[in-house]
């Protein structure tokens, strides 16, 4: 893990602090940049949390594991995510690890006792927080209902659409340097059925060749995953952070 | 629905409240008490979430639908839980129905406009307030994680112990009337699967009986259902909201 300048873009890049440019502003100073490479851990399941971590570039992956020696993987961070949420709350520790995926990838700090003290002396900025939390628990819900509701092809159909947020038009080529076996895992399904997903989403437009996954089209993707999913394809508001 | 006095208990039956007898006091004579019969619906999904509700006793269901008409179960709420969470956000609207499942079944229902000001004026109170979220995400987070980590059995082992919390002993007789083709939609899986479930749990001590579940022996349930959970038993700051 490398410090570099604190490039911390703006306030636009993270939706936490969209309408807190003085907040930004005065968190800026105190964020610390890093450049990792891919499998570097970043967070470690237990530790004290100690600061809140913001994805400025590339991908790190959130996992845990049961007693009996079994691996989840309970979040896929990229551009503009946060993670580390646990730092909001006293003698909290960090329930995950946190592990890079790509070469490259860019993250920003913000200690524990800045963040604390912005809520303390900001309560307007709380609402930002509340949001994220709230955005969150939404999100992990629907992932919970869609295992019921809709098929593992539509389930990985939902996470292509996501990651095609706020980008323009109906055609997009994305690169997801992410594992097969780390993405199956994240999507609840065994690897073999990753493929078959991808197969069945040919019929949605979709073709896939290796990392890169090519939507023909934007609406028809939609079409095929939001019929089964609860939220109807009313979740433009969910995720953005 | 029927108004009655508002008799509503003290700040320790809600965790939410729990260190701060003072906001309870001043919400108190805020907080409108009902009680309602089984099948009656208390929130409508899309409606201007205008409270936050209270479960005083008694048990209501959380349900969505899908466009091609699925429903799920997402949340079943007893003595003690909160639902409604979205009044804390600005023109929000409820993004479930809630309706009551057992008849006497006592709700307290906290305005909108009297919530938001209880936070802006105490910025310590919001705290309370994320921690709550928080712990949504972190049931929910769960629930998906068990999906692949747990079995059935399992799953329905872990319902049966949140139902044991704040209970003192090793033995314990639980009244649940919530239809089996609900609680199996809420564990995410076929009534059939519970039903295979229930009989497996025999091995760890349970045995069923209509609605009445008794559990012969805690640890030895906490024993079959911990070791592949990734929080591996240390989920009592969880949920207790």
């Amino acid at each position: 893990m490398r410090a570099t300048q604190a490039t911390t873009g703006n306030s636009k890049e993270f939706p936490l602090f969209n309408n807190y440019p003085a907040i930004w502003q005065a968190v800026s100073p105190h964020i610390k940049t890093r450049i990792c490479s891919k499998d570097e851990d970043v967070v470690h399941h237990g530790d004290n949390a100690s600061a809140l971590w913001l994805v400025m570039k590339g991908w790190v992956k959130l996992t845990r594991q049961t007693p009996d020696g079994k691996e989840t993987t309970i979040g896929l961070c990229s551009d503009g995510d946060v993670f580390g949420e646990a730092v909001l709350f006293p003698n909290a520790s960090y329930p995950y690890n946190a592990s890079v995926m790509a070469d490259g990838t860019e993250l920003a700090a913000i200690p524990a006792d800045i963040i604390r003290s912005l809520i303390c002396d900001n309560p307007s900025f709380s609402n930002s927080i509340m949001a994220l939390l709230n955005d969150r628990t939404t999100q992990a819900q629907l992932k919970l209902e869609q295992m019921s509701t809709m098929s593992a092809a539509q389930r990985l159909g939902c996470f292509l659409l996501k990651q095609c947020e706020n980008l323009n038009g109906n055609f997009h080529k994305l690169n997801i340097p992410v594992e097969k076996h780390v993405l199956a895992a994240y999507l609840s399904m065994k690897p073999e059925t990753l493929s078959r997903s991808q197969q069945q989403l040919k019929n949605a437009g979709v073709s896939v060749n290796g990392h890169e996954f090519v939507v023909d089209n934007l609406s028809m993707l939609r079409h095929f995953v939001c019929e089964s999913c609860p939220e109807s394809g009313n979740c433009d508001d969910i995720g953005n952070d």
